[in-house]
This record gives C-alpha cells, sequence and structure tokens, in this order.
C-alpha cells in the first residue's frame, strides 16, 4: 500500500481539488509516491472537526498517514453577532481544538508529520461584493469576518505549532506580502484562486521537502516502465514489488 | 471509510491529476463522497499492467473499490520495428489481458462497476512535431505508432466489453468526431489538453451517473455544516455518523 497524505480542514481543502488547486497538484507531486486524500469539510470549524477525529484517523488503524496537514480557522473566526455567528469559536477554545487535533493524530502515530496552517487572510470588501452578487439589496451590511480577527486566529495557530515544535505555514501573513493579494489570491474575499492556491501548494511542499517526504527521493511503487526487460518482464516486478 | 474508485491505467490515467485533470475532477465531484485513487502507471502496456493487479487489487481486500477505469492500450499500439517496439504487445493479446484485468476485478468484488476506455486517437503528425522538439534532427523517421492502428486496438477493447456486457468509452473514434481533434484534444500528438481530459471527464462521470453511481444522490461522509446545530453538534454527529 502507498503511503497517505491527508489533508484536512474546512472548504479551503475540499475545494482543493478543483482545476489549479493545491491538493490536486500534491496528488501530482506524489503520483505513484503517496496517495493524497482529501479531508475538507465545508463550513466546519475545529469544534465540529473533533467530531470526525476518531472517524477518520481511528487508533487502531495499522496503517496511519504519513503526514496531515491542519487547515482550519477560516470558519472558527466569523464573528459573533454577525450572519455567521454559528460557526464562530472562540480564540483560545480554538486553540485547544487544534491541540487536540494535533494529540490525537500524534497518537494514532508518533510519526505522522503534520503541518499547521493558518486561515488566509480574509479581502471584507471582496467578501461584500461576493455577498452583494449572490443577495443584491439584501447582503449583510456588517462583514462577517474581518482580516484583523482572523490574524489573531492565524497568531494562535502559529504560537501551538511552536509551542508544540511543529511545522506551520502563516498563510494569513504570507498572502498579505504580495501587493494585490486581495483578489490575486482570493476569489471571494475568503476563498483561494489559482494563485492562491499556488502559494499553499509550494508552501506545503517546501515543508514536506524539508521533512523526509521530499516526492523526488521517494521510490516508485512499482518498476519504472524503462526498466522493464520487454524479454523478460517478470524481473523487474521481483525486484521491487514488495 | 468512504468507497474507492480506482483510475487504472497509463501515463494518460498518471498525469489525469495535473492542472484540469480528468482525474482531479472526478475527486472534485466526489469530494466527501468517494476517493478517487490515481493507479496510473506511465509507459505500461496491458502485458506488464497484469503484474500489478494481485498488488493493487487484493482478493483478501475486505473493501475493494466500487468502480474502476481501465484504460490502456495506447503504449499496447506502439509499432513493432519502431523506436518505442518494447511497449507493443500483439492486438489479441491486449484484449486478452484486458479480459484479465476484467476477470480479476470482479473476482475482487462482482459488483465492482468497469469502465473500459479505449486509447484516445494519434495525431501522427503532432507525434513527429513533439519529437522533432525534443531531439531535433535526430528524431525518428517513421511514426512509432499510428492513428490506424491504434484504432484496431480500441475496436478490440470496444468488442470486449460487448462481450463482457460492460460500459465502455470509445474515445477514439469520440475524439475524431470533433473538427480540429489533433490539437484541440492532444498535447503532443498522444497525451491529453485540458479539453482532452474534460472529454474523459464527462464521459466518465455520463456512465457513473447512468450507473448507481452518481455523485449528486451520494451521501456526504459526514453532516453537512447547514445541518449542525450550533448549541447541540453532537446530534447531528450521532445520527450521521456510522
Amino acid at each position: 500500500m502507498r503511503p497517505q497524505i491527508v489533508l484536512f480542514g474546512d472548504s479551503i481543502t475540499e475545494q482543493s481539488f478543483r482545476a489549479g488547486g493545491w491538493g490536486a497538484s500534491l496528488a501530482d507531486t506524489y503520483s505513484r509516491k503517496a496517495d493524497v486524500v482529501n479531508r475538507g469539510y465545508g463550513g466546519y470549524n475545529t469544534r465540529w472537526a473533533l467530531f470526525l477525529l476518531h472517524h477518520l484517523f481511528p487508533l487502531s488503524s495499522a496503517t496511519p498517514p504519513v503526514a496531515a496537514t491542519i487547515f482550519l480557522g477560516a470558519n472558527d473566526a466569523a464573528l459573533s453577532g454577525r450572519t455567521s455567528e454559528r460557526q464562530h469559536v472562540p480564540t483560545e477554545e480554538y486553540k485547544e481544538n487544534l491541540r487536540r487535533i494535533v494529540r490525537h493524530l500524534k497518537e494514532c502515530s508518533p510519526t505522522m508529520l503534520l503541518v499547521l496552517i493558518t486561515p488566509p487572510p480574509v479581502d471584507e470588501f471582496g467578501r461584500k461584493e461576493y455577498a452583494s452578487s449572490l443577495y443584491g439589496d439584501k447582503a449583510m451590511e456588517l462583514p462577517e469576518r474581518t482580516n484583523q480577527v482572523t490574524g489573531v486566529y492565524a497568531k494562535q495557530c502559529i504560537e501551538l505549532a511552536k509551542e508544540l515544535d511543529l511545522p506551520s505555514i502563516d498563510l494569513w501573513s504570507k498572502m498579505q506580502e504580495t501587493e494585490g493579494w486581495q483578489k490575486k489570491f482570493l476569489s471571494d474575499g475568503l476563498h483561494l484562486t489559482a494563485e492562491g492556491n499556488a502559494v499553499v501548494y509550494r508552501e506545503v511542499l517546501k515543508i514536506f521537502n524539508d521533512a523526509w517526504l521530499s516526492a523526488p527521493e521517494m521510490p516508485y511503487d512499482f518498476p519504472h516502465h524503462s526498466v522493464i526487460d520487454e524479454k523478460n518482464p517478470e524481473k523487474a516486478f521481483q525486484q521491487q514489488c514488495f
């Protein structure tokens, strides 16, 4: 069986196999080496994600994933008292929930490579434009998320990664380093464009490469076609099959 | 565990998670419903693919795939006596190998939905252009594949599907119905452009939808976020978790 890399998160993970998506790009990079599995749950916050842990990552699994990305917080950061408040989770609980997720995954497999990813920045104007395009005059007047508040969640995520000595991607900061990030990286002020997906892909890959999960160094699951002797094909398969 | 859909084939399957790829599009369509797993082996013909069967589809599996696409033949159709002759497999053997693959998968699971896909047409001029771009004057003068010969393999594939009463996609014929198929659907005379990938995606989806594997009719693996009561989230998970 090929090693498994699990992408665990919300809609930004769920949508990661769309054209140009970071999940599909990872799957392509690891083709014939590892399976990249999408476990993205649109609209989920960390509180709801906890209910999935034992189902998605059973402690009894004989073949737990070798790596997982944990990419949550965009929904936790929905503001209390606004239209998306049902998704809101207080910052302290967010951090604690992430800690529980990490603890569970490490219990699944102490060697699992975990990468914490902060939510991307929020373009409040882009969110408003998007809401207007859907609901016209009925769109909410007050933003349901602000970039500043999402930044507080991002900080919690990075702090936790430091505390636990885990690799992390500060997507919230990283994206804002680029001028015009609002339209360049975000399609509706929150979700990712193809270029936004490319940022996530590159950052995840950098961490995987720096750890022990570098695709070019991983063996093919079966012989490359060029090493198969056409007169005696079974030889290549005897040598390289497990 | 989510049901698994396996894409078994050669490079056209292996590359199916590139941007716009038919595999990634299927994975996106079935997100939260089924896992789409890439088992494409670039350069492989049906003879070499047979060596993989027991590894990829062990008869002892408690959770065999619910569906598989079998997409081979582009390499079998490489001409004897030309530069790619090591990949050549005679047409009769090609058909017989496909039959053995189908038999094995049906032994794995009699209910597995199998879809046979013929190789795409070959644009000999495009192949030549591609070879020249790689090797300049040293490129082979005679084509290593012809569209006519690949058509004979495609016919064998469709005949076998009829014999075994399996759904099939005559990609060889289908693509040639569109004017300019040579550049529109093929990037190097053999592999698929984004538009070529879209054809495969649409055709596979049509068959899945007509069978019992229609994504819109399949349940989410866990509650949709909108049905989670934020005051009492465990309720939704008690009801919908297995």
